[in-house]
């Protein structure tokens, strides 16, 4: 095992982040592309092969690798297939880990990337010696991964963890990837934080805010924190928003696998306390008092991309 | 282990039940005593040693009964104790498993009721075969069990599995008991259901209802399941909104732990069809297409009280 190493692959919506881990849990060695430039899974495949190889070879070649991890929206552990990911080009069901084990000639493993995010985070991250918790990543989307006992909860058909959609406003906010109306994601994502941006502005015309200062493509969870950081309101009130439905969601979350910890990453966690100190007191707002007081609220110390290329690599080992 | 026995108990918040259960999972002979009669644990305690005993000895004496299991509502299997039971008149920390060891001279172990329920479905129920599942009891309250990997999810505290108290309509109907607007159990319990009835009764004054016939303490579930098999409309639109909500929670429990079925009983579970359709629809309209037409909407074939006490006894082998 002394010089031996494993691929992680995280295969996101917008860009693929990949990297060589040793047995430590070090990445030695990282890169990116497109997610979604290939219409046809094999060129993208192509292209991911033309730029690792190069990395490969710098760890002494292919035969110093034990297999390759891979995390992607709607991966499915038990067939290695992402089945029908609505942020995805490739439609359908795509045989992921068996197209790249025939390309690099290892053996290859495919999970949805919250749940490779969550082993990451167990492995290296902030839950080390945990056994009960449960992540969830702000990004674009909302993702999540449950660890129950030290295990990744897959459920009986590979597919549990799907937080991000759980309903928090009956007969609310569309989602338009989906076509539902009040999941968690259409509120407590950067599209989330965005739409409720505009929503705000356009139903307080007379309100001033730094926020009209951009147009509204400009409008993004950036701006808005940006702006919420030099005291604009309608900015604050934004994250006071977004928060009070976060920490509701996490309230059920907690009340029914009882987690330690609730772990948060990615790109909305910038907004800090902005958005922590809301969430937290919605969250215990809505507990039984046989949970209040007990969930430790906490950002990962990992960064994004690392946590997810790192838990898809844990794969292999 | 020929001759050996296992008490159940089951501790409602209105009756406590118990049984004599032998290895096969058969229960030779069954008690009932009130819970709520009793100030102190100990007289509680005193009641049920009374009527047990000679339970008991008809089985040989206390040398053939291996141990007492039992499920309580907030009963915690890591402790052994019931803490702070807003249904139960014993208030705090209450160390039952202890206390009833003691009592009686053999080893106890104790449970949260409704997971109690769930270990009886998947030993001798209708999940019998299945790794992962979910039950929802809808009695007085609503409980929950849910089955991971053919384990009980209990958390790192012992309390997981609270889905009754989840929040499904933000800002809506207040629970009396723990003071929280919009959980499941405040629409889809017994309770629920009466509090629907007075509710629309009250808000369509003029129109026709079987229902009206009624005094307000004769409007029950039960009453309102006869007039709709009557064809009331009233009582029929009860049990739609009742269903609505149910199936909206449930998608979202589906989403979170991907079971193969969801097994719900409890006297609401009387109603059929006219809970379960509604229920149907309601969850497969909120659930990602990954999941839709896959989960086993069914009902208990065990009555619920053979459940919990053959669940409870189930602790001891």
């Amino acid at each position: 095992m002394e010089n031996k190493y494993a691929i992680g692959i995280d295969v996101g919506g917008t860009t693929t982040k990949f990297g060589v881990v040793n047995n430590k849990g070090e990445i030695l060695v990282q890169g990116r592309i497109p997610s979604n430039e290939h219409d046809f899974i094999e060129d993208f495949i192509q292209e991911l092969y033309a730029k690792l190889m190069p990395m490969i070879n710098e760890v002494g070649g292919i035969e110093n690798i034990i297999g390759i991890g891979m995390g992607a929206p709607n991966g499915n552990i038990y067939s290695g297939t992402i089945e029908y990911a609505p942020n995805l080009k490739w439609k359908g069901i795509i045989p992921m880990a068996d197209l790249i084990a025939k390309k690099f000639g290892v053996p290859a493993k495919l999970t949805n990337d919250a749940n490779a995010a969550a082993v990451g985070e167990m492995m290296y991250g902030c839950a080390k010696n945990m056994k009960h918790f449960i992540t969830i990543t702000l990004g674009t989307g909302v993702g999540s991964g449950i660890v129950i006992d030290g295990k990744i909860v897959v459920g009986h058909d590979g597919f549990a963890g799907e937080l991000g959609h759980t309903i928090i406003r009956p007969g609310g906010r569309m989602h338009k990837n989906t076509g539902m109306r009040g999941s968690l994601e259409s509120y407590a994502s950067a599209t989330g934080v965005r739409e409720t941006a505009i929503e705000l502005l356009t139903q307080f015309p007379d309100k001033e805010s730094l926020l009209r200062n951009y147009t509204i493509n400009e409008l993004t969870s950036q701006t808005v924190f940006e702006c919420a950081m030099q005291g604009d309101p309608i900015a604050n009130e934004i994250f006071e928003f977004t928060g009070e439905i976060l920490g509701e969601s996490l309230a059920n979350f907690v009340m029914f696998s009882s987690p330690e910890a609730i772990v948060l990453f990615g790109g909305l966690t910038k907004a800090g306390n902005l958005l922590l100190n809301p969430t937290r007191q919605a969250m215990e707002a809505n507990l039984l008092p046989i949970f209040k007081n007990k969930v430790k609220l906490i950002f990962s110390e990992l960064n994004e991309s690392d946590a997810a290329i790192l838990g898809a690599s844990a794969l292999v080992w």
